[in-house]
């Protein structure tokens, strides 16, 4: 007999993404992509990292290589705590959860929650990589304006009152995944006055909300809380160091204990070795300073790319300036193909890569936006790649 | 309004777990606990770990502290397609997925395959870990009786005439957990004849494979498999150290290509700098003379607790003689309560834990066995914990 092979019906929701075509480009040097969410390598403190390892390894091997906690060590949930403490976030130890990466956090809210059909309100556009988790539970999507201040809270209550089975709303709200936008202060108390009433969860995903380098950060969705409403999602990844997959999630401690068990049952636990450095690098070194030294570096390679596209873009490519986070949103005219532009003009002719937007659009596939990453380059690609792209675009778009 | 939180449909498959219980004993130091599947951490190299660690901080950080692969980094797939392939199974590097250890492999194939109600054939009993990984896809269960042989091919034949919606056959042939046997040869070849003939996909799952002293090896069933239906699954937690999380799945390129996907949707990718260090591992040190000494010792401590058990325990408990891997399974006269028996007389009376046989059965909860660890404990505390076990039993048994 041949192979009949039936996939569960899920799959038809997951198809080939276009973060796995950026993991490569991103790993192919002679391709400068400004298309992963990838900070910069040259900010690492790999100095002391590698004592922390060092002395994680050598002082305590027996236990830091071996199996510990599914829900995480308990010093670092400590830890996390007292840090989301002086973020205005009041939580015990028992309310984190450590996670392979904050990505993981999303594939268990949903699983937690959705049933197929259920809804998940995302702002439009919305994080690819939460789509691609959220997929296979099967939700039904229900998209939010956003403008500069972020999820346009009059749309988000009109699609309440008419929206079914709406489970959880995702949103980004500090330096949005993918346009940079954050959600105002006003915005945020009404989210949470519109989640108690229409009684749904709020993932608020912040995996930037520390890179933030002008104004002053606002409340967490989290902090303004009132009903234990919010799974708050935080991130090592931009502030420490991504390869070594640590985030966490901050909630009730019902929702942690369910979701807790959905991580044991996904993969037992994180690295006993990379939570154990995570937590002696947090003893030992200031890592408040190393932000503040992220921060700068961001922004200054921020208004280098700024300068750069000021420079050399056309006047109608559109650009969002954000005051924090990785990423800036072009939005080119309309029935401009970015995707299109991209495989036949960007990456054959100046081996420069971005993320095409329509992917970021649950529903409608907007094609005439671009996500650009200004973290990830050295100076001298930022220049040159933007340089290249601006002169290609007039071209283009003048003919 | 207050909270009328619901939770998904699968989450009424997902309950409290022996396992995460087991987890927080092998933590307590106060507690002889015979119950996870811990290797020795006396035997973690871990000179060689901080040799690794530190090269790959110190010499390439901007690399591996950074996002890489989904699918994991190629030397390390390249790595294991070699070391499969002299282990009988010719595969290439795209064959390879790395995972977040071989319990990730459960997760991703439940989710690649199973819609609500479809099949689930497991041996009887079977790992824990496996149904809980399985447990959110909300599959049924057939179970097939298990001798020293292994899987009864009768009993697999027979249930195969009548269950319908097969997706899946989950077996641990090597040393198999929770009773530690091995499938014969020739079961091993009438399963694949099985799967080819009722058109299933298994799901081999061999973490202890390599760990086996005493007997020479047998045929992987990914080594039989004649049209792509088996998933192997491997890991480095038992012959490397678990604190590192990584296991990998060797199948079709069509089937890693597809659950590398849900890897990617469920955390991204795993740790670069983990993979790193295990890929220096592998290119610097001998991990087969490494795991030759993992043997010894294994042997050393099964044989000291299995006199342990000869010269202390009641004869009408019986124990499976393991050529390998980390487990004797006790089975206990008719009746005999294993949970009830750990709560009220060895952990109080003795600080003594094993895992109670019940929850490796499906659907029988069958009470009257244990899994007992042999790897993890030291010698001293082996011998007075079997003594003092057998004691409570004697003290029991005869009452």
């Amino acid at each position: 007999m041949t192979m009949n092979l039936q996939f569960a019906k899920r799959m038809e929701r997951v198809q080939p993404s276009a973060i796995r075509e950026l993991l490569r480009l991103g790993a192919d040097p002679d391709i400068i992509s400004f298309g992963g969410g990838y900070p910069d390598a040259s900010l690492f403190p790999t100095e002391q990292l590698n004592a922390v390892y060092t002395e994680a390894i050598s002082r305590n091997g027996r236990l830091s290589l071996q199996y510990s906690f599914s829900n995480g060590l308990p010093r670092l949930r400590e830890q996390i705590a007292q840090r989301m403490g002086r973020d205005g976030v009041t939580c015990s130890p028992e309310e984190v959860l450590i996670l392979q990466g904050s990505q993981q956090g999303l594939d268990l809210t949903a699983k937690l929650l959705i049933d197929q059909g259920d809804v998940i309100i995302t702002e439009n556009p919305t994080f690819l990589g939460a789509l691609i988790a959220f997929n296979p539970c099967e939700p039904n999507y229900v998209t939010v304006r956003v403008d500069a201040d972020g999820m346009d809270m009059d749309d988000l209550e009109s699609k309440l009152h008419t929206a079914k089975r709406v489970k959880f709303l995702y949103t980004v709200p500090d330096f949005q995944n993918p346009t940079g936008v954050t959600m105002s202060a006003d915005r945020r108390r009404r989210l949470i006055d519109l989640a108690n009433r229409f009684d749904f969860i709020v993932l608020e995903d912040s995996p930037y909300r520390e890179i933030r380098y002008q104004g002053s950060s606002l409340p967490t969705l989290k902090s303004l809380d009132t009903e234990g409403r919010v799974v708050f999602l935080g991130s090592f990844s931009k502030v420490l160091a991504p390869g070594m997959r640590l985030g966490w999630a901050v909630a009730s401690e019902d929702l942690i204990q369910k979701l807790g068990l959905l991580k044991l049952a996904a993969d037992t636990q994180c690295s006993t070795l990379n939570m154990t450095a995570a937590s002696l690098f947090l003893d030992h070194y200031d890592i408040e300073a190393h932000i503040r030294s992220i921060r700068q570096a961001y922004l200054r390679k921020k208004e280098l790319m700024f300068d750069t596209i000021r420079q050399t873009f056309p006047q109608d490519v559109r650009f969002t300036d954000p005051s924090g986070g990785l990423f800036t949103w072009l939005t080119f005219p309309e029935g401009f193909d970015s995707a299109k532009f991209m495989m036949e003009q960007s990456l054959p002719k100046a081996k420069v890569a971005y993320v095409p937007g329509a992917t970021f659009f649950p529903h409608t596939h907007e094609t005439n936006h671009a996500r650009v990453n200004y973290s990830s380059q050295p100076d001298d690609k930022i220049v040159q790649g933007i340089s290249a792209l601006g002169q290609l675009l007039k071209d283009y778009l003048k003919a």
